[in-house]
């Protein structure tokens, strides 16, 4: 059982996000993403099997899809496929969970 | 691609945990769990491979294992294997994503 605290963890960084590996295993991987207000991960997608799962654990900002921006706040829980494209973006200082199964 | 908007979604029971299937798929199952101050899963396992995570959103409580309780708050991240006797209980009202990979 490993029990991590993000806040002490992870913190922000002025060039760029702020990536920290929770867990890697031959079934998930988990990281916790920070990102400063304007920094964010572009549309990007990888063509494989397997989910990704994106919850905003704190701060305001947008799920990317090739639609466009939907805004994102605490508590929002972004799911689709790896292979589907999918970006997020911070407009406040934002906390994400990230969770990929079966890892990539 | 869903988003899910876990404050809308999800509230609190006063008589017990309120539960919310996010995904649940070959890969992973996802879980939000809203806990009353008071409220929690007390310590089980799973004689089954496999992992899990759970991740405090919000609210404060303690994280339980076999050896006792370990205090958790916002942003505190458990991953343990299924098998691994584990449980959560809630101080405050609290949220919790649970994700299980492969899901059971």
């Amino acid at each position: 059982m490993k029990i991590t605290d993000l806040h002490a963890a992870n913190g922000f960084k002025p060039t760029g996000p702020s990536m920290l590996l929770i867990h890697e295993s031959e079934h998930m991987k988990v990281i916790n993403f920070n990102f400063k207000a304007g920094q964010g991960l572009p549309l990007h997608s990888h063509n494989l099997e397997g989910e990704l799962v994106i919850c905003i654990l704190e701060g305001e900002g947008h799920f990317i899809s090739a639609e466009g921006k939907t805004p994102a706040k605490a508590g929002d829980t972004l799911v689709c496929p790896i292979a589907t494209p999918h970006g997020v973006g911070a407009t406040t200082d934002m906390r994400v969970l990230v969770t990929i199964a079966p890892p990539i």
